[in-house]
């Protein structure tokens, strides 16, 4: 497996585009398109909050038949508590993209990202649907993945190559999102594409593990935002179509996480107003459930955040949030280092010498934490940013 | 019921004191006693942390008895992580009061909170111990409630004084905390006194529903600090001993409920660097339990909290935090409204008129947010403050 350029049109038979189309009220673009020249088998994952947003609604009916042509997003508005009114215009996107496209209404998909609560300037972004169609093209990724942008301060797009059998094929895909502190909030959207072929209901199978282990380890478990969505496209140009859960699909499945994780960690890293790249990985916990409730629960910690951004070696806060994971957990059996530094041995601080250490790897942008727990061997990894000054500026003035 | 002054010492029977004993870096007051001249009736409800610190293992163990005459409590270090050293160290705590003042050790109770994961500074304490008790007074509620502080910006202490069958009683109480905006890690004591007579597990049953509606309507159920503590000491100078929960108890509950909720409304206004007041009234909810997920739901989102620090009328962020409280809600029959003012009604925004007689209301600094929900009678109120650039600033730099 390795990575290459290209983003979502690395993937042969997809085209992108992204264009200003007037939503947002600076000059940046706006409007994204997807297309694949071919109809594709569709996967999805959708947020678990109890008020998905009308383009999700329209989503989920079309994702019945697994089929799909063409994707059509926007920011600046997120199309969110704007009830029927709000179907409605998520609806006349798909037709004016379907129409541009030459394709039935029912294989475009929609996503919105940006404002909550207000209607779509909908009479904006179907004029410009026909210009946006008109301009896709086989090196569009970066177009659409800029156009999806809301506080990210960098696009987001990834593509990689691996074996499938006796083929090589590709996954690519773009993203758009900033960690927050309580990422349930932060509108997170990606969408994939590949060539390979596989059945529509293992292609939603390894989505959804792909999401579990990379934008799930970001984002907290049935905690997010109205409008997240994960969706992939697949036109099965490439291998045997996938019929089973064999050596084909593992290797298909390792390359989708790695596309998954690559666009789940640029999320995480592009926190809003984050200074600091956290890994936290747990090992040694009683199952994997445990481990994971227990790196989730200091990736959320505010406090052992703001550490961080203190560059603090406040193993105190770290340790605390372990003991609220609400699992068990002996502390005279638990290690914590930071990379190779030893701060917690065995329940027991190390000292001021270990703590200096760790004191100068806190001064790094990459922070490598781990906890071992000696209870089982459980395993999960998260990973999280800091909590800055920066964080509140942002969110205080911008009305999302 | 009427308040008065007094703190904890308002109950007749009652000293305390706080004194500088050399545990805060900064000279200010770190080493508090308080001391009942006779044997109390004692209730206790502790942190659901799963590492309790020393001091509170050792007041479980005294607790059996459900008696008790003093408490010592210092800041500046929370005697956290500490191990079979910490123990010690709450025990010498314990045992310097008891010399001092001529008690048994298991009439003395522990309470540490500061700097987690350092030993105490054992000696500075029990060498104090004699002037700490040597300055007790009844006039020293306001001397122990400083020397319990850390973050907090002022002392919180509280008396109330009400009917109890033909009898008067008296509820005083001192705090400590300031509250964040994941609560959990806060460190939150409370020491209550009243003259009220009263059987142990009465008493134990009063204080447990007294914190329930006050201090975790702004911390949250089982996420608590590793240290956080009530303690409410009865020394039944006042009418006949409640033995079943009748008329007396109902008049007793309600007083100490009050004192309860006086002090946890200082605490989460004392919220670090919060600059706004925020109530959240919940009501016609499928039930109690619902209303309270989504009054803390909307108490703990960092995004509703930054837009009340913003002055932003953001209802979008506020209605996203409902959907996340992870029951089930209709959101066209929802109301939304902050004072009078309606801004959401039966899920449809009321409009750009009724957003700026919000952001009117948003100006002030406090807040008081309702929701209803026409889904039943379950009711809930929660406190919560703002999140603001200071707190960040205090937590990247104090270490706790």
């Amino acid at each position: 497996m390795k990575q290459i350029d290209g983003g979502i049109t690395a993937v042969e038979g997809f085209a992108a585009a992204g264009i200003f189309a007037g939503i947002k009220k600076v000059e940046k673009p706006d409007l994204a398109l997807i297309f694949s020249d071919t109809v594709c088998t569709v996967a999805g994952v959708f947020t678990q909050n109890r008020f998905p947003a009308p383009p999700l609604l329209l989503n989920q009916k079309h994702l019945r038949k697994r089929k799909g042509q063409a994707i059509i997003a926007n920011s600046g508005n997120a199309n969110a508590f704007t009830g029927k009114q709000g179907y409605r215009d998520a609806e006349a996107m798909a037709e004016a993209a379907a129409r541009a496209l030459t394709i039935p209404i029912e294989s475009v998909y929609v996503a919105s990202t940006g404002v909550i609560g207000e209607f779509l300037p909908i009479e904006k972004i179907t004029g410009a649907v026909p210009r946006l169609a008109s301009q896709r093209s086989q090196s569009g990724s970066r177009a659409a993945a800029e156009a999806i942008m809301t506080t990210d301060t960098f696009l987001k797009e990834v593509a990689f190559v691996g074996p499938m059998g006796r083929q090589e094929v590709k996954v690519g895909g773009i993203a758009k999102g900033s960690g927050m502190i309580h990422p349930n909030m932060a509108t997170m959207l990606a969408f994939l594409s590949t060539d390979a072929a596989i059945q529509p209901r293992l292609l939603q199978d390894a989505l959804r593990q792909a999401v579990d282990r990379s934008f799930n380890c970001i984002t907290v478990d049935g905690d997010t935002s109205t409008n997240d969505m994960v969706l992939c496209f697949a036109n099965g140009r490439r291998g045997r179509e996938i019929r089973s859960k064999g050596p084909s699909y593992h290797q298909f499945s390792a390359l989708l996480e790695a596309a998954c994780l690559a666009l789940a960690k640029m999320i995480v890293w592009d926190g809003e107003g984050a200074t600091k790249r956290v890994e936290i990985n747990i090992t040694g916990a009683q199952s994997d459930r445990a481990a994971r409730r227990i790196a989730e629960s200091i990736a959320r910690s505010n406090l052992v955040k703001t550490a961080f951004f203190g560059q603090d070696a406040n193993w105190g806060r770290i340790v605390a949030a372990i003991g609220n994971a609400g699992v068990p957990v002996d502390p005279e059996r638990m290690d914590l280092s930071f990379g190779p530094v030893l701060l917690v041995g065995k329940g027991a601080y190390q000292g001021k010498e270990a703590e200096s250490k760790v004191a100068a790897l806190l001064r790094q942008r990459e922070i490598d934490l781990r906890v071992h727990l000696y209870s089982g061997r459980g395993k999960a990894t998260f990973w999280t940013s800091d909590l800055s000054l920066d964080y509140v500026k942002i969110n205080a003035a911008y009305r999302s």
